[in-house]
């Protein structure tokens, strides 16, 4: 597949971001360069909303650099975007026309409904979210936007960016009790507003921005967390409490004993987390999901999905298996197959299989040779590692590890789901049993990859399970290499299992 | 690269297997597929040398269904050959004609000569060997093959193959000490006559074959080794005689309880481990080197190497390198670039630095950037995974380590050898530091990836280190980039470091 380039370049107002996709229009699309550079641009504002020359020339240095990266690149398509500190500034037309005359690079300057759009649209594309919130806490702002039925419905853009909270309540360090009494009054009062952001019924909570996955890589460090995923992490908000009162007790210097943190954030981290603590106390949600993306890839969905009357990718879950298995060039027909075969002998081996055990098998069997990308030998461990660390959207971790158990388990051995233990729920050992033993009967009758066996018909007699094939042309290497390879599917099922070619 | 596909078929003495590799003739090659099951042809044969009537039919099922396989793949280039049990068969006839006639497959017999020169090709283009024997332990038969300058000078094949051995000493379980002592009599008058064959100055012993490869996997198990590579690993006589003496103390049906023993070599691995302690004790070698690669990718090589007088791949390591580099999709001018920035500066700051090191440097710039095929956040940890699993011939795996490790630091963070610690030798972490300082610097002195800066040229001055960058074009990106990622360079030359546009 031909892929185009695109680079979105964010200036915020703490740090500032180029990102670099590689695409094919609505088909497959991937990260394939990132910087991060830590502008500080509303430094010293005040509530004058000046932006300091420091601050300027530092933004403007860095957008030269970003644009002479582009044009190294040969990447023509590039989306410069300003945000909050630019937004507000009553001398932005200056910087504007800076960043024009040296870096050739002319900065749209998003409104907050408008970046409440984007962060939204970056996240209804990577998760699975259907109703509830999206929260952006950014180094000037914090939006707040509420999705319905996957629609943006309203949004808010709240002064708490924490850059801007910084400078204007923590004036001690450690924080005294004063300033932190203050700032609490004031984020009280911010959210006060928000009547409509409230939690209820099958409504979810989604937190973008560097401070909330900073929150959330300090908690992930602290419970040695068997993934090295934030995207879907789930921050409860007993540790935000825990991490707004350790950062309170220490004193800037002294937070980089707490792993996890980011060296950069050290000082603006405090007021961020006690303006996630506020929302979460205002909103009565007792846990925020992280997504991992949000206004830069909002930006560049809008141009992935053009033709969309909305630029919303359809089923999230399915593109991403698919856009994940794509890029390991996987084998379509095969992978498709084996699904087909999993999935009819699980419907008719356990006809109360739920919908989400179906759809676990079907993006197994789509990603259980990815590994081979890396090598043949071993390329089970292989899917298992692609899987862990290639991005999923849109599964919940515990999902993630069930599909990494299923890929790793599709060719022999003995299920072990001890490097996961704490993500899966009871029950899960069963179930990751009784899917890896169908993927593995259905990979070992698609031995051959050319869907000789059609179908599989499963009948009872007496305690064994016979299961009668239907195939066109010679089905001998999938009679025999499912035959020896029935151990598991026999444990799991607890019945003898005869194959009747 | 258009990949051409090949199978090869191994009808051994125990096992039998099928390899697929696809491939560019002279360019890349990649195995695909592979498909092994014990046929164990040689049981019962006798000193009689008849194959018997249930071996040949597994043997003949066993080739029905490789060939059905390669059919269903569409494979058209298959390669069958039959070693010692069929070469030594009185009966041989009538298996090769049914063999041919169900399963339209023409074995190829090799004779012994023939079959030390392809199991010795296996290992010259998969390792870094000049001089020295390779020893290749079979179900029928041992090969010894001697080699000078790359070149097999002779062989010798005697009968000592593990199936052929058990059935002929192995009566009692556990054994006892008569038939031990007549087993090792037997070895030692047989490895007598090979009077050539003996440790000396600059020879390295390469073991090869299903049995040797399992007595490395049970050394590897009880070491907590820290990778999981058989092909290069290092083998002690002394564990070989350890494995023997727990080999011989326990009954087949106890041998479970050793870790890493395969299940259905339970039987013939005990004789398998006295002929290769006979054989170390006969040549005087104190380690044996593992080589994944034999007989069958000796005839792979044979057609991939086409065109030239001997079917050897001039620079291993190289060739290496360059094969893993073009799998996953590498950007060759970058690397190469990065490689001549990296090497320049070593040999400016440290011009004594060994061709190792510079050899590593360069490997290290070719294979830096693979993991950006898993994904490209973290994608300084997806190359050492690469690295550490795509199988990297003729290095060792000290050397495989250090390569990891300096992918894995080329971006940032602090050189960590701890995972490797067993591995590495005394001087190494500060090579490691300084080799991964070069590298992060010629990578970021190319980070845009267009070669700007040419050349850098190193003066001292006082304590400090002036870098000056030659450029062509706008090195602005570069500079910065450098520049504030200097802090390992200066730890690892203990000076500090001014960049000069």
């Amino acid at each position: 597949m031909r892929m185009r380039q695109l680079a979105v370049i964010d200036l915020g107002s703490n740090t500032t971001r180029l990102i670099v996709m590689a695409y094919a229009p609505g088909e497959q699309y991937k990260l394939v360069d990132e910087i991060r550079e830590r502008v500080r641009l509303a430094e010293g504002m005040g509530p004058g909303n000046v932006l300091r020359l420091p601050a300027v020339r530092r933004a403007v240095k860095t957008m030269e650099m970003f644009a002479a990266f582009c044009r190294a690149h040969g990447i023509r398509r590039v989306i410069p975007v300003a945000t909050s500190a630019v937004r507000d500034a009553t001398n932005r037309a200056a910087l504007l026309a800076e960043v024009r005359a040296r870096a050739g690079l002319s900065l749209r300057v998003l409104g907050t409904r408008e970046e409440a759009h984007y962060a939204t649209l970056g996240a209804l594309n990577s998760m699975d979210l259907r109703d509830g919130y999206v929260v952006d806490l950014g180094g000037g702002s914090l939006q707040v936007a509420e999705v319905r039925g996957r629609r943006l419905v309203r949004s808010a853009s709240l002064p708490l960016g924490t850059v801007r909270l910084t400078e204007a309540f923590v004036r001690s360090d450690p924080l005294d009790n004063g300033d932190a009494k203050a700032l609490a009054r004031y984020l009280r009062e911010a959210f006060a507003a928000l009547d409509w952001f409230k939690a209820g019924d099958g409504k979810q909570l989604v937190g973008l921005g560097g401070t909330i996955r900073n929150l959330a890589k300090i908690d992930r460090a602290e419970r040695d967390y068997p993934l090295d995923l934030l995207h879907g992490y789930v921050l409860p908000a007993e540790s935000v409490r825990g991490s707004a009162a350790r950062l309170q007790r220490l004193p800037v210097a002294r937070r980089a004993q707490i792993a996890g943190l980011k060296a950069d954030r050290a000082d603006v981290i405090l007021a961020g987390a006690l303006a996630v603590r506020a929302l979460l106390e205002h909103s009565g949600f007792e846990e925020l999901t992280i997504c991992g993306h949000g206004v830069r890839e909002g930006l560049f969905f809008e141009v992935f999905m053009q033709g969309r009357s909305r630029p919303l990718i359809p089923d999230v879950r399915r593109f991403s298996v698919l856009n994940l298995a794509r890029q390991y060039h996987y084998e379509p027909k095969h992978a498709a197959h084996v699904a087909h075969l999993a999935v009819r002998v699980l419907e008719q081996l356990d006809p109360d299989a739920s919908d989400d055990e179906r759809a676990l098998l079907w993006a197994a069997a789509q990603l259980h040779d990815i590994g081979m990308a890396v090598d043949y030998r071993n390329h089970h461990r292989h899917s298992e590692y692609l899987l862990l660390n290639g991005g999923l959207d849109g599964y919940t971790h515990r999902e993630i590890a069930l599909l990494a158990l299923l890929a790793r388990y599709h060719r022999g051995g003995t299920v072990d789901l001890a490097p996961f233990g704490r993500l899966l729920r009871r029950g899960d050992e069963a179930r990751a049993r009784r899917l890896a033993a169908l993927l593995r009967l259905a990979e070992y009758l698609e031995r051959g990859r050319h869907q000789v066996v059609r179908d599989v018909q499963v009948t009872r007699r007496g305690g064994a399970l016979r299961l009668r094939l239907l195939t066109r042309g010679d089905a001998s290497v999938e009679l025999w290499d499912a035959g020896r390879n029935l151990e598991l599917l026999e444990e799991a099922f607890g019945a003898r299992v005869v194959l009747d070619g």
